[in-house]
């Protein structure tokens, strides 16, 4: 069979190596050349490094990829139930061909007995990320490893979960700036997956186009930039996703919860402007904080208005989520999801909201639990999905995800 | 109300005028100087135009945008069922809302009264294109002008049309490079139709992310060059698409057919790449004839092989949908889809067919009845939707699409 061997060589007309820097770095300057308004005819000439295809995210490292790096424009985040009889040694055999697989696709080489070798030339920052659910330990004989707070979150009061956008044993989380790239390889880790598991749910989302929107926070489908509150880079986003000890499976490694959260669109649009940025703290349009003026400003919870009454009301939504801390901070990589709209045009929209952090009971619980209690933008979302996974460490070349604890 | 005006100014910051098409020349030269193989270490710098994000294509026009333009990377299809006692008067000032949404988001401008005035100024090449089913003319009383092609195509025989895929009064297709442009596009168009007609179906699709493979004809998920047969820019194109002649309300207008076809990669999967080919006709690789070495060489149907057999089997996809007469050929403008497998992994994918030409009579419907008495690509492909559309002209500024056929 040549079908593999072909596409190598068609490969080189398409790729220039991992440019994805060069082309963040040479976006950026075209937002600068056209702050003038970009009203004076001619459009300005800057460089670029790569196309959006051929850019590469790596596989092999200590961490796996997909969690800090930079937000892909496409996502599909794919459950799986495992299969009576998936045991430990089955689970290997899953893992390390699912590894091989997502080391060759992100390079932009098509997988073994790829079917369609031609979807898989090009990686777009394809990432591909396994997350291990509660189920997968019990399989695998291995209870006793599983972190306590990989398990079902409590119920919260605002939860209306469904079992169709909730739980699974494996999670693959594939990302990527290209939509057949994500297709092409959720069909492989599928198909690859099949003795082992059935699907279990599949939640897709997007954000802004590669390019379209250069160094900006994600907006969601209600208009919030999304994400402000993240971790800076360096020593606090470190800490704060990382697990920097424990055991060897599980060191530098991290812990996922998936939930996915209907955004009333209906009774929002109701809501005069002034309202929604009280409900939220933060103004529409820049994101800053309603006592500041630009996104990333430290939020004055203590500052009065004129009438007396805090700025930013106590029960808005940046009131109760905000972490000052570092430490206890999580890392937010949502994902908008849009549905079919009914007949009569309610839209089915929303966000899949994914958060990694080193210790959920420490991190998302605390925030989680503020959030139920009082956030004015409860009103108008609803988490009807839930799911946890602890994320193992990368693989050096030649290992494959959870090899320490599955081999 | 301060939430129209305000983006306005922040837009400034992001848009560069209409530089698409100078995007797309530099996009072609990082082709050009990758093509030794881009292993050469530092990336080669071209010069490029503005950011995906900012680039425009016109809304007012003679003709209507979002047909000859350059695919953009994502749609939504939206048909409408119109609601009991929407009659002329009321389609006429449906059209007037709806073209004065599409004017402003196509580029960059919120709609009035949007609500989402942040989504709206991203316009990422947007196209919003109207197209008249037949229902459309009875609810206007106006039966007698609607063109006999305007209306269900006949059955074929490998049809297994399903109603929630078929039909609709008004279509409105979207099409931009960023899918949350898109997602807030819907979202106005949808909301602000709800007074005249329900929701009938949404097909969203997908094709390449713009910029990741420039100045290549699309793929379809079963990995073939979709499209190749296209009319040749220029006199080719101008006459298989536009409607020369005729009423003032259809001339430089066009007809529209979107056909749903399930792809059924579970099957396709298990056949070997040569009989793929020989199904198709055409190598899967390079997209080249059977009988040729590039995409666009001429096929040599006559052509036979040392067992004295055609080399391009008679009722490969290639031959049966061969058109050799420009007058004749159809535009293809298709979009993947990739719905949620089954439990099993079974896949939901497939290709929103969108066919334009100035005759459906002479130019589709005998290139499907062709397909459909024999096409060995048949086995692994159905139609499960299909709807006609007249696309009336564009409009001028202060216009609005339909007037010369509603006012």
């Amino acid at each position: 069979m040549t079908s593999t061997s072909r596409p190598v060589s068609r490969r080189g007309l398409l790729t220039g190596g991992a440019l994805a820097a060069g082309g963040t770095l040479a976006a950026a300057a075209v937002v600068g050349a056209t702050r003038d308004g970009g009203r004076t005819g001619a459009p300005e000439q800057v460089p670029v490094a790569a196309t959006v295809g051929a850019a590469t995210e790596p596989f092999h490292g200590v961490r796996q990829s997909g969690i800090t790096t930079e937000p892909q424009a496409h996502a599909a985040f794919v459950a799986f139930t495992l299969r009576p009889g998936t045991d430990r040694a089955a689970l290997g055999r899953m893992l390390r061909l699912l590894s091989d697989d997502a080391a060759r696709l992100t390079q932009g080489r098509p997988a073994l007995a790829d079917t369609e070798p031609e979807l898989g030339l090009l990686p777009a920052r394809l990432t591909v990320t396994f997350g291990f659910g509660p189920g997968l330990f019990t399989a695998a004989g291995l209870d006793e490893r599983r972190p306590p707070s990989v398990a079902d979150l409590p119920p919260f009061s605002i939860d209306r979960l469904q079992p169709r956008w909730s739980g699974g044993d494996l999670l693959v989380q594939i990302c990527a700036d290209d939509p057949i790239t994500v297709a092409h390889a959720q069909r492989v880790l599928v198909k690859d997956g099949r003795p082992f598991a059935t699907v279990r749910w599949v939640q897709s989302g997007f954000r802004r186009a590669a390019g379209a929107e250069p160094g900006r926070t994600q907006r969601n489908l209600f208009g919030q930039l999304d994400g402000t509150a993240n971790p800076k880079p360096g020593e606090p986003l470190e800490t704060a996703v990382w697990i920097p000890d424990g055991p060897d499976w599980l060191r530098d490694g991290t812990t996922l919860v998936v939930r996915r959260i209907s955004m009333d669109l209906e009774t929002w649009d109701l809501l005069g402007r002034t309202d929604r940025e009280f409900s939220v703290g933060r103004r529409l349009d820049t994101g800053a904080p309603l006592t500041g003026t630009a996104e990333h400003d430290e939020p004055d919870f203590a500052a009065l208005g004129p009438d007396g009454l805090t700025v930013i009301p106590d029960f808005s939504h940046l009131t109760r989520a905000h972490v000052s801390d570092d430490r206890f901070r999580i890392l937010r990589r949502p994902y908008n999801y849009d549905g079919v709209p009914a007949a009569d045009g309610t839209a089915d929209s929303g966000l899949i909201f994914a958060a990694y952090q080193a210790d959920i009971a420490r991190q998302f619980l605390p925030i989680q639990q503020r959030l139920a209690e009082r956030d004015l933008l409860n009103e108008w979302t609803t988490p009807i999905g839930s799911a946890v996974f602890a994320i193992p460490p990368g693989c050096p070349e030649g290992g494959w995800v959870g090899q320490q604890l599955l081999d």
